[in-house]
């Protein structure tokens, strides 16, 4: 990666509350003309999990949950409501850690975080949570074939949520979903300015554009998305599985 | 936190090599100067954690270091730095994990990290390696202090280091010091857009911060400061150590 030396973030205020079917580029796309938010091929666009699991349907009515034994017991025990717990275990393809009232569980993509990616918070109706889209990463790319539609830009596509960190309190913004450019980069093969290899020095870029985007998000805001200008991306068609640590690799299982 | 729509990140290209005894808030003062950076009292200013070390004689001559026989042994097996080795255990004051060549411990701060935030990357001369600061809540606070000198202005201050995760793939800036503001943002008691509560929602905003700096600051770029502009703070005397999970809520010891 190039180094920029400014980076600017934009969140637009009028993408509306989006609706199962909606076309998330057409949103971005109006709501960036009408704010005369500029971009160009080197913009990424941010995007909060909720609205794409919105616009996806990834939606599911409590109601039609009949919870497990197992989800009725931990409930009861934790004063929670048995149908999120089961929710929350159908969305896990591993327990991590299910103690405290909490559910920490690694989601069928590989992520590991509270509650599987289940959440009520801006949902509308009681009864509906909304889940994680089934493939990030391909709700990235579409949403970049979109934007290349409707602008003639390929523009890079990050789709984030927040998670809990193991040792860190307080929750950050993550890339769950990316497309178009490399969200690791790896410096292997390069020095520091002393000459010395910076072999273990791998920054999560799509991280940190998540983490950054994350500071316009907060939830009850109604910014669900920020372009981010500035960045020089290693163009890539990598996915956010890169930034998954494999079972082999993870010493925290 | 009100919510801006905008956040700038700046990094001045002319902060020059750091040494023993300078002043940070002078070196950063200069350089926004020179290169007519602007700030004002919503500024947060970022610092790389290796610049506080240098300015603080944080460094060590590995020569100068005995390694014990564990560090001897642990270095054989993984083909490392016997004094290095040395160096990150007695910057650790509980290991986590200790395998693989890999040293993952708490710090006397509480920071789980690699290395103990060890680091050879960027220190002049071969026999040199930076330590963490003593103490990063008191060095942000010092620079807090110094910038109020020098321009009349009580600019929030973060000092960051780059960490890597239990589950995710790569290293991301996390702050290990803060001044002036509240580093994680307690939502508690405020609601969603659709009035329910918004209880375990609690941003790492200084993680944040840290993390959308870190675009900035890559290793080899010679940039380890970054103005951010933008944010509406929350003002505190809040340190980093409420970043910092305690052992009671840890399920990942």
């Amino acid at each position: 990666m190039s180094i920029a030396s400014e980076l600017k973030l934009i969140a637009p205020a009028t993408i509306p509350e989006v609706r199962p079917e909606d076309c998330l580029a057409t949103l971005i796309t109006e709501a960036c003309l009408r704010e005369n938010i500029p971009w160009n091929s080197q913009s990424v666009v941010v995007i909060a999990q909720k609205i794409v699991s919105k616009a996806e349907g990834a939606i599911v009515d409590l109601r039609t949950l009949q919870p497990s034994v197992r989800a009725e017991s931990y409930a009861r025990e934790h004063d929670k409501d048995a149908r999120l717990v089961e929710l929350v275990l159908r969305q896990s393809r591993r327990i991590v850690r299910m103690e405290r009232g909490l559910i920490i569980s690694e989601t069928r993509h590989g992520f590991v975080c509270a509650n599987a990616g289940v959440d009520r918070s801006n949902v509308p109706g009681e009864h509906f949570a909304t889940v994680l889209p089934e493939d990030p990463d391909a709700s990235a790319r579409a949403v970049q074939k979109g934007l290349l539609e409707r602008t003639g830009l390929d523009i890079a596509v990050v789709i984030t949520d927040t998670f809990g960190r193991a040792w860190r309190v307080g929750l950050v913004n993550v890339a769950i979903g990316v497309a178009g450019f490399q969200p690791v980069e790896n410096l292997q093969g390069q020095t520091d300015r002393e000459g010395r290899p910076l072999n273990a020095t791998s920054p999560a870029i799509a991280d940190e554009i998540a983490a950054a985007a994350g500071l316009l998000m907060a939830k009850n805001a109604g910014r669900p998305v920020v372009i981010v200008e500035g960045l020089s991306l290693r163009v890539s068609e990598a996915t956010a599985t890169q930034l998954v640590r494999s079972p082999e690799d993870d010493l925290f299982r």
